[in-house]
C-alpha cells in the first residue's frame, strides 16, 4: 500500500512593494500553496503572480483567508461573530478563486490563517458557521486545518473533505493541541528531530507529546516555511527524506 | 417585434453600521443589481444580504467593483496601471461571485464603479487590460458600461457580451458622452422630461444632446437610483411608463 | 457648595458620505464631545467639521480613539499588546489634536472607544501602558473612563486628571461594573427612571445596582447619545433636570 | 561666510512585519528624517521607533504624509480636493507630532510624499489649501518641497519657512523641474557625477540641466536614500564630500 502526504506552505504574504518569504524557492518544494487573500497580507498583483507561478509548477492552490488586520498580519484574535467569520472566509476565497480561474486552475483547498485558524480550531460556533458556508458555496473543496481539531470534525460531519495538517517544528500537548509558543519547548529547533518527527507522524501516525507519551495523529499535510534559508533547507530535507522513505509527496486532491 | 430593456441600480453601498440607499424598495423596481464589493463601499455582510435579497426577488446580480478608496467612495480618479485596474476588477468580482454561488445564483454582469467606470470608458490601455482579464476569467459574463464607450467597443471586439447603459437623469454631449456634472445643465431635473428621454432612447434609439441635436444611442439598460424618495419615485415611473409602452423590462441575460 | 457635572457624547462617527448621529443637535446639549479619530469611524473632513463646530459652540473637544476596525465600528475586542494599545491611542489623539490646534482650541480629554474602552477598563497591562504613554505625551490632559475602573485608578496613581463617566441608560452590577448588554435588564428603557438615576448619581453619588443595593458611584460626566430622536430628547431632559436641581453642567476642564 | 546644508531621507517606510530601507544606517548620515505617517507606509509602532531613534541620534524629525494608498505606496495620483489634501496632511502630521512629543522632541518640518508631493508642487489650489492649513495649525514649522516649486512659493508668500530640496540622483529640466523617470537620462547613475552635482548645487547654486545649460537652483536640503547598499554608500560619500568642502551639514532648523 502506498502512503501519500502533502507539503504545504503559506505564500503570497508580501504587500505592495513589501516582500516576505521565498515563494519561488518554496514552489519547488511544496505540493500545495496557501495564498494570502489581501486582508492580513497579499494584494491582487501578488495573488495573481503567486497563483500563476504555483499552477505553472504544478503546485495546487488554496485560499488562506485571515482577519481584516493588515497591521497585525492577522495574528491577533478579533472577536468576530460566527457569521462574520464565515462571510469573511467566503469573500477572500472568492477573490482568490478569480485568479485561479484566470489562469485555468481550480482552488484545491481553504486553510484559515493565523488567529482565525486558531479560533476556528476550538470554537464550535465558528466551526459550524464556516463549514456551513463553505459547504453551501462549494462542497467539493478541501478544508485544511489543525490535525484532530473541532473545525475538521465539524467539516467531516457534514461530508466535507478535510486535510489534517501537522507541523514539523512545533511540539504537541498530550491532547493533540499545539504547545503555545509562549511555553518553553514549543518549538522543535533541531532539524534532525523535526525530520524524524515528520516521518513518524506520516508512517506511524504517532508523535511524541511534550509530556513524553506517544499520541495518535493524522498527517495529511505537513506545513513548512520559507521565511529564511534554514526554514527552506528544512523543507527540502523533509521532502527528500519523505521520498527516500517511499512516501509519495503529492497535492491533497490526488489522494484524499 | 418585442423591445426589451433592463433597469439597473447600484446597491449594497452601505458599510458596517452605515446605511445608504433604499435597496429593499429598489429591488422591487429594477431587474439588475450592481453590488458594491467592499473597496469603495459594501462589506461581506452587506454583500451577502444584498445578493440574497436580489436573487429572492428575481433580480439579476452583478459585481460593481471600484477603486480601493472607501474615504472617497471610489469617486476620485486614481492613477492605476492597466494591470492594476484589471486585477482589482477580478478580485472584487471573484469576492462577489462567492456570495452569488452561496445562494445558488450566478453573476450576470460586471459594471465598474465611479472613477474606474469613467476612466475605463475613455482609456484604451485600461479597457484593453480589463476586457482581456474578464475574457480569460469568464467569457460568458456581460460587461455593462457607458453606452457607446471605448470600453464596450473593446469588449465587443473580443466577442464579449455588452450592455450599453444610459442615464435617465443626465444630459449628453453631441458625441454621446455625458455632460460633466460640473457643467450647467448636466442633470435632467424634471421627472417628466427624464421619463420622455428614456422612452425615446429605448424606442427610437435617440436622445436630444445638450446642444440640441438628436443623436443615436443604444439603451440596453437604464440606470436608476434609490438615494431619496424622489429618485425612487422616478424609478417607479420609468418602469411603469416603459411597461405601458409595451416594452419588456427584464434582466439583461434574458434578451442579450 | 456647588455641584458640577459634565455631559459628554460620542461624535463625528460618520465616514466619507456616511452619516451617523445628530451631531449638530447634540452640540447644543453636551459640554464635552468625544470625537472619532478615523480608525473605527470618522475621517479628516468629519473630524475637522466636528471640532470646528464644537469649539464654535463652546463644547470642549476630546479624542475618541478606537481599534483599527472600521468594519466592526471598533466594537470587537482585538488582542493587541499593551504597547500597541498605547501607541494606537497616541496616534489618533495626535491626529485629532491637529484639528483642535487648527481651530485655535485645545484637547480637553481622551475617552477610549468601544472594545478598547472596555478592555482597558479591566486590564492592568493595557491601563498601565496607555496611562504611561499619555502621561509622557501630555500630563495635563484629562482621561475619561468607566467610573471606578482600573484604568482610572492607574491614571490617578500617576497623578493624571481623570473623569469618572456614568451612563444614564445602563444598569450597574453590585461591583460597579456595567451589566452586559447580553443580560436582561442591561438597559434602562424608561426615560423617567434614567433621569432619576442620573440625579441620584450626581447628587448622592449612589446608584441602585441591578441586584437592588444602593452602591457608591462617582459621576464627573454623564454619557448621552444622539442616534435617534428619543435619545436626543432624553439628553435634553437630563440636562434640564440637572440644571433645575441646581447642578452646574459644564465642561470637565472648568471644574476638575 | 559659512555655508550650510541639510541631508534628508524618507524613513519609517515599513509596515507591520514588513521591512523597508536601512533606517538605522541612514540615521548616522542624515540630519533630517521624513517619517511616514501610516497612510502610504508606516504604522504607530514603526513611527514611534523611528522618531525615538532619530531624536536619540540628533536627527531632526519631520512628518512625511501621503495619500491613503498603502497598496500603491502613495505613488499614484489621487484626484483629491484641495481641502482633502490639506486635512489629510494635518491628520498625519498631528499623528506624528504625538510621537515626537512623547519622546520630548518637536517636529521640525513637513515633507509631502510621492504623488501628493508631485501634485502639490505644480497645483495652485492644492498649494494654497495645504499652506493655509499648515499656517493656521503651526506657523513655525518648516515646509520642505521641490526646489523652486509653486508649493514653496505659496508658502513663502504667507511667511512660512521653507526648505528647497534637491536630488543628487535626478536630472533637471531647463525650467528646474525634475526629468520624469519615464524619460531616458532621468537618473544620475554615476556616483561621482552625483557627488559633483551636489557640490555645485550647494556651493554655486547651479546645476547642469539635461539640455546642457547651467541653471540656478536653491539647495537647502539634499535628499538621499537607503534602499540598498549603493544608495547608502552614495549618501555617506555625499556627506563626507560636503564636509571636506567646508560645508556645514546640519538640520534645517539650525540655519533656516
Amino acid at each position: 500500500m502506498k502512503i501519500y502526504v502533502d507539503l504545504n506552505s503559506d505564500m503570497g504574504e508580501g504587500f505592495a512593494d513589501y516582500k516576505l518569504g521565498e515563494d519561488a524557492a518554496l514552489l519547488d518544494i511544496v505540493t500545495s500553496a496557501n495564498i494570502a487573500c489581501g486582508w492580513h497580507a497579499g494584494d491582487p498583483l501578488i495573488m495573481n503572480t503567486t497563483v500563476k507561478e504555483a499552477l505553472r509548477k504544478g503546485v495546487a492552490v488554496g485560499a488562506h483567508p485571515g482577519f481584516p488586520d493588515l497591521m497585525g498580519f492577522g495574528r491577533r484574535s478579533l472577536d468576530v461573530s460566527p457569521k462574520e467569520a464565515a462571510l469573511y472566509t467566503l469573500y477572500q476565497t472568492g477573490a482568490l478563486s478569480a485568479f485561479s480561474s484566470l489562469h485555468g486552475g481550480e482552488l484545491q483547498h481553504i486553510k484559515l490563517h493565523g488567529a482565525l485558524y486558531n479560533m476556528a480550531s476550538v470554537s464550535e460556533p465558528l466551526s459550524e458557521a464556516i463549514t456551513d458556508a463553505v459547504q453551501a458555496w462549494n462542497p467539493s473543496i478541501i478544508l485544511m486545518g489543525l490535525s484532530g481539531s473541532l473545525f475538521l470534525k465539524k467539516a467531516e460531519e457534514k461530508g466535507l473533505k478535510t486535510a489534517h495538517e501537522v507541523f514539523a517544528d512545533r511540539a504537541y500537548n498530550r491532547d493533540g493541541t499545539l504547545v503555545s509558543r509562549k511555553q518553553p519547548g514549543a518549538l522543535i529547533t533541531d532539524p534532525k528531530a523535526a525530520v524524524e518527527r515528520v516521518l513518524q507522524m506520516v508512517l506511524e501516525k504517532k508523535v511524541k507529546a511534550v509530556t513524553g507519551e506517544l499520541i495518535p495523529i493524522q498527517a495529511d499535510s505537513i506545513c513548512v516555511h520559507g521565511d529564511n534559508p534554514e526554514a527552506l533547507r528544512l523543507a527540502e530535507t523533509i521532502r527528500s527524506q519523505l521520498e527516500n522513505s517511499g512516501i509519495r509527496v503529492q497535492p491533497l486532491h490526488t489522494f484524499l
